[in-house]
């Protein structure tokens, strides 16, 4: 079987055949055999003794992706729409560091190109088209999107207000250096996250602090509340009985057990 | 087109009309401004490296508002109502600390009025108006509202007897020095958040904390479902359809659309 | 008006005349006034200053107390019933301390016995009948205690096996020193609290940890779920429509559009 | 009554008469009864005081246990199977490290064996089946754990893009040692758990780590949302009365119990 141009793009590019699947099961252990190498080398102990293996795996993953990036540049009927999309340039920034290293000379820089090939990382995301039961959870988000954004700046509002409270009443003295950072510390109290790198010192702050925590604590039923309603509301909507057309007139939402139609009064029956 | 006293009034008070909006829009331009300039303003090296440019442009948005509040006063059907409104003493605090600077000498005093003057973010509820989205959020809060309140009574209590348990056990020498720091630290823990600025030492203060958290992890499921249940209801109420009853054999689900009874077929027009 | 012993036991146990609601009041008012007292009392500075002053009202309230502890015991119709009573119990351990400083001369137990005074703040439970609206909230719980029950006993065994678990792996010299103490981890973690007195060390023990984590961040949806689903139906059986009893038989669940009884067949029109 | 092998069978293997029900009962206190020394042994001050106690204690359930597994291994039709379940090997682990530790000379490994003992609490796993209330919450557990599935595997993906982040901005200087470390530290401020032994110390890092906490505190909903939903649609089920069809006028929500149709007056029985 001779392999033509568009016998590739219709590997590379998701399609039902064999040859297809393999492609992208590959891939996918390409992708995750790449973060893993990503993940180990970023342990000093690790590098230090493998280092070595780790340099050559990281060439061989860099030479298949920039095959992959080139393949995909070359078969897609829009190259210039590929490489702009979102996951054009994520595949870019997959090998483009380990190339840039030749010619970078100084260490410390050299330092920061390598750490941005961990940014590799992001291709997992495309594994999401992978997982169908997935849409359930995206519908329900997204029609809840709306909702959880208006609630998000009323939490920023918040936020706001408070870290420039606690900036008076704390000040630089125990933590609270600058407006920013009272939103920082808001957020973290807020969340229930609570750090403790920052806490407040004064009988007012920890007055304050108590208000910020209870909130915190009450209002997280919000988002919950829509999530939940959400979810009810798409999961009625699949459990909802078949309903039955009407011969005569077309109504479409009759009631199985209805005898005649209640557009033209037909019998059903 | 001569601008009357009549028209600004129709300008400065939200209308629907072009010039009401952009006078809006503009206003919340400078609102968004002057919360920035106070936040960068605040963050020490900002200050020393832009501390003049911040200067002016707080003077800039000082005067602005300064004119803001001069004609809304002056255009309002009710000044005084105006001035002591919650709103209107906002807007006099987002001014009055600037002004106030010119009349202080001594320096420590001077912070303090500066850092006042950052207490003009509060204007940012006044944003709130212009989402009408937030109304669906708003309504549910409300009216949970009553029980919520019960469930924070309840929280309280439950705070006052572990902080004072605590401040008994543990003592001031492991930092719960009084009952106020007592509850401000079983808020700490109840709420999950969990500075870690005061934690038990002794077997008991750690067994004690033990049940305070288990029951905060399990009673956050009293707002969470307070809030679920309020805004299912909401929603089942917006989309149930009003139905009709069959005047002739009483089925009493027909949809208001519906010419003939589904049941016994007899006309509803 | 003469007041008879059994006008005053009328007055001293709930009735819904003047004479009682303002004895009500009253004590209410007293047990937050005594309240406040014991917390300023217990901050050192406040103690410094106006001890004196703090050392009078406490007595007022002993006194008070005692008046009102000795009434019901009195008016009781059975008062060994009242005196082994938890409230009985609690009435007795806010005035007992007070008189016990008395004989105590040591100064170490003196503090002692002054901190059980501080007891007295569980007398705020019995506010809980003034507040009839807490009833839903209260039934919704009793309703689902049962599974809240299990799911804290499921809980508590995650809880024995990850202290253990992290006992072994990370040891007293990363501060677990005991299976009390990794279990008191345990649930600071899963419980998402995270004071940080105690954090893993050793990657194995922050996998261990990142796991316990996940575990308690997605199991928190379990006494969420069914608070909710509680409340849920609570509403619903509230919301479901009057029915309707047929005059023949006494069938008391016929629907109000119904014709004829759906038991004995005879018309409802 | 002479005990056969038969009859020991009936007794170890669960069922339902007076020997087997009481076998089952001294089983329980045993497993308790170990687990609660094995607790109390790990704690320095304890062991020092009853060290001796401890150990004659241990070697009884030793032995009870050694009893216990021969009498399964014994009893059991197929022993290669039991010895190979999970529980046989918990039961194994039960009591393999008390005999190891005659031939452990090396008092370092001797403390690992003696942990290794710690394990037995595992068995406590066991005792879930004597809970049937349990099944309720197992059952909307398992309907839901797909979505939940997909759900950590969504936060997981985010801990690695966060971590890989995190250790780009901040680095080892400020704790972030490696890519591990950041996604340990990702899990623990998205979870809102917050130990607070690594935190943000760049302006940068402090935003990132309030978009992640923001996050977490807004995505608890989906789990919530998924178990509250799972749990509601359970009970409904349960709750749901089966419904007859009236033959005559097709009326379909008619009772089982009625002996009429509701609507149109016919005899259904």
């Amino acid at each position: 079987m001779k392999i033509t141009k568009k016998r590739l793009a219709h590997i590379v590019f998701e399609s039902d055949d064999w040859a297809s699947k393999t492609f992208d099961i590959v891939l996918l252990f390409l992708i995750f055999g790449s973060i893993l190498i990503s993940i180990l080398d970023s342990v000093a102990s690790l590098r230090a003794a493998y280092g070595d293996l780790f340099w050559w795996l990281e060439w061989v993953f860099t030479i298949l992706f920039t095959v992959e990036y080139v393949l995909r540049v070359w078969l897609s009927r829009k190259p210039r729409g590929y490489i702009f999309s979102f996951y054009g340039l994520v595949d870019l920034l997959a090998i483009l560091p380990s190339y840039l290293s030749f010619f970078v000379v100084n260490s410390q820089l050299l330092a920061v190109v390598r750490a941005l090939r961990l940014l590799r990382v992001i291709r997992i995301l495309k594994l999401g088209r992978y997982v169908s039961e997935a849409e359930y959870l995206q519908r329900s988000l997204r029609a809840s999107s709306h909702k959880i954004m208006i609630f998000i700046g009323f939490v920023v509002t918040i936020v706001l207000i408070m870290g420039t409270l606690m900036f008076i009443i704390e000040g630089p003295e125990h933590g609270f250096t600058s407006i920013p950072v009272g939103m920082y510390w808001a957020i973290v109290t807020l969340t229930t996250v609570g750090f403790g790198d920052i806490t407040p010192a004064t009988p007012l702050g920890q007055f304050v602090s108590s208000i910020i925590m209870l909130l915190g604590y009450a209002i997280i039923a919000v988002p919950t509340g829509i999530v939940s309603t959400e979810m009810a509301s798409q999961r009625k909507k699949a459990d909802r009985p078949k309903l039955v057309t009407c011969p005569n007139c077309g109504k479409d939402d009759l009631k199985p057990a209805d005898n005649f139609c209640g557009n033209c009064g037909i019998s059903l029956r």
